[in-house]
C-alpha cells in the first residue's frame, strides 16, 4: 500500500567518539523513506532542499523505488543543516549548530498523484507544518504515525496538542514522554498521551528498545546489543521508517502486527547506528536484514510452559 | 535441588518519594532465599545478625521453607543497618547511613548438614568472604551464581578478580559491569568480564531489563513496565533469588533454561518493588506468579514467520 513521507532532507555534520563528518545527508524523511523502501516500493517524499543539495542522494532515493517529485528544490537558497556532537555515552549530545535555511518557510505541496495514500508518516517537523500536511489530503490515509520532539514541546504546546489530534500512532522518546505527560512512569505517562488523540504511542528509548502502548496492550522491543553504536544519527528515523514501511506492506494496522513492525524497525535501527549517516541503510542486502530479525527471535525467546507445574 | 544462600540479613531505613520506613528488615539473603522459596523448598541460609534482629522474620524464613540453621546470632551485637534515600527517577539514591555491625568481622560457617548442596547463590559481600564460602565446601556445587557490586570493584579488587575466577555466574548491573570491564558497550564488557572467569554473566538494568551473557549467546529478559515502582530496594536480590530458585527447582544449568530463569527473576523483582522491603514478596499467590509470567510472554512475544517473503 502506497506510503506518504513528510519530514526534513538535508545536511549534518556529525561527530562521534569514533570519527568527524563533514557535511553529509541527513534529515528524518531521508531516513524513513530509505527504511522504508526495503519493504514497500510505493514510498512518496514531500520535503524541502536548497540548490546545494546533491543530485547523487535524489536518485539514491529513486534507485530505492522513494518518489521525489514531491521533493521541492529552492533555488538561491540553502538545505537544513544541523551539526552536532555525541558524548561518549552515545545517549546525549550537544547541537553545535542548526541552520533552518529552506525549512524555515516550509509549506509542504502535496503533488495529485500522492493522493488518496493509505500511510502517512509525518517525520520531526513544525506541529502546524504536520497538521497542514493532514488538512491537504482528500482522503484520510488509514494510518497516521507522527514523530515530534521536546524542541516543540516547549516552544508549540499548543500546536502540538492540535495535531496530536489527529494522529494514530505518535513515536517519541521516553524523556519526551515524561515531559509531554508530566508523569515520570512510562505506564502512567502512555495513557495520558493516549487521552491526548493517538490511539498508540511508541516510547524508544535508545539502546533500551522500545514500548509500544495501546488501551491496557503494551509490547517491548529490546534494542540489539551492539559491540559499538558507531553514529545513533537517524536510528529513531530508521526505526520509524522499518516500522511503518512494514505496514505498508503487510497492510495490517492491528496491534498484533504492529509489533512484528516494531521488531522490523529495530532491526533497521541497528544497522543504521553501525555507520555515518545514511551509509549503512543505503545498500542493505535483504539477507542480512533476514539474519537480524533472527537475531531479535534468539535474544528475546523463552519456553516456559502454560504451568509451573510441580517439582522440587 | 538444594541451594545454599550466603548473604546478608540486615535492617533498613528507607525512603522514596512515596514514603519512609523506619528500620524494616532487609539484606541480600533475606530477598534472595524469600524469592528462592517460591521455587525450592531446599533452601539453607547462611548468614549474621545482632541479638536486636526479630525473630519473627526468622519463622517467616522458615514457614517458607528456609533453614537458618545456618544464621548466626551474634548476643551483644547489633545487625547490619543501612539507610538510603532514592531520588524521584528511584534509579538512583544516596547512601545515608551503613553500619557495618555482626557484618564487620562475617565469619561464614557452613553447617555440616548444608554441605552436598547443588547450587550456591552468593549474595553481595566482601569477595574474600565470598572466597572462603566457597573454600569451606568439601564439594564443588553444580552452579555457583555471585552478586557483587561497584564498591568492591574501588577497594578490593584483587580479591575480587580471585573470587571471579571460581564462580558460573555473576550477577551486577550494567555500571558494574562497565567499571569492572572498562568498556562501556555492554557486549564488549560481556566478553572481558567471561575472559575473568564466570562462563555466564548476567547484567542487570533496572527498569530496562536484564541481559544474559554466554560465550556468543545473549538473552535480553525486559522488566516489566509497572505503573509505579514504589521502592527498589532487594528488587536486584530478588531477581537474584528468583534465578537460583527456578534453576534449582529444575535442575537444568543450560543457557535455554537460564532464559527461563531470567524471566521468574524479572518477575519476581517486579512484585518487589511494588512496596517497601520484603512486604510485598512475603506471601505471594503462585496464581500471582503465574498470571505475570502471562505478562512477560504478552510483554514481548511476536510472530515473525521464517521469511519476509514477497508483497507490496
Amino acid at each position: 500500500m502506497s506510503l506518504l513521507v513528510v519530514g526534513s532532507v538535508a545536511f549534518d555534520a556529525i561527530e562521534t567518539p569514533f570519527g568527524k563528518t563533514d557535511k553529509i545527508v541527513g534529515g528524518a524523511a531521508s531516513y524513513i523513506s530509505l527504511a522504508a523502501s526495503y519493504f514497500t516500493q510505493k514510498t512518496n517524499l514531500v520535503g524541502v532542499v536548497g540548490e546545494d543539495f546533491p543530485v547523487e542522494f535524489v536518485q539514491h532515493l529513486n534507485n530505492h523505488g522513494v518518489n521525489t517529485e514531491g521533493l521541492q528544490v529552492k533555488q538561491g537558497e540553502k538545505s537544513f543543516f544541523w551539526s552536532g556532537k555525541y558524548h561518549t555515552d552515545m545517549n546525549t549530545r550537544d547541537t553545535l549548530i542548526t541552520e533552518l535555511n529552506v525549512l524555515g518557510d516550509f509549506d509542504p505541496i502535496i503533488p495529485e498523484n500522492y493522493q488518496n495514500c493509505e500511510f502517512l508518516m509525518l517525520g520531526n517537523l513544525t506541529p502546524k507544518v504536520q497538521q497542514t500536511v493532514i488538512e491537504r489530503l482528500v482522503k484520510r490515509p488509514r494510518l497516521i504515525v507522527m514523530d515530534t520532539m521536546n524542541f516543540w514541546m516547549e516552544i508549540a504546546l499548543d500546536d502540538l496538542k492540535e495535531t496530536l489530534k489527529l494522529v494514530d500512532v505518535l513515536a517519541i522518546n521516553d524523556e519526551e514522554a515524561r515531559i509531554l505527560s508530566g508523569e515520570y512512569s512510562l505506564v502512567k505517562a502512555a495513557a495520558k498521551i493516549q487521552a491526548m488523540g493517538p490511539k498508540f504511542l511508541i516510547i524508544k528509548k535508545g539502546e533500551n528498545g522500545a514500548l509500544l502502548f495501546s488501551g491496557k496492550e503494551v509490547f517491548f522491543a529490546p534494542a540489539l546489543p551492539l559491540e559499538e553504536v558507531f553514529d545513533p544519527t537517524g536510528a529513531g528515523d530508521t526505526f520509524a521508517g522499518g516500522f511503518i514501511g512494514y505496514l505498508a506492506k503487510t497492510g495490517d494496522i492491528s496491534f498484533e502486527n504492529m509489533k512484528n513492525a516494531i521488531i522490523y524497525g529495530s532491526a533497521m535501527a541497528s544497522f543504521c547506528v553501525e555507520r555515518f549517516g545514511t551509509e549503512r541503510i543505503i545498500d542493505l542486502q535483504q539477507s542480512e536484514l533476514e539474519e537480524r530479525i533472527n537475531q531479535f527471535k534468539r535474544l528475546v525467546r523463552f519456553n516456559i510452559g502454560a504451568s509451573l507445574a510441580d517439582g522440587n
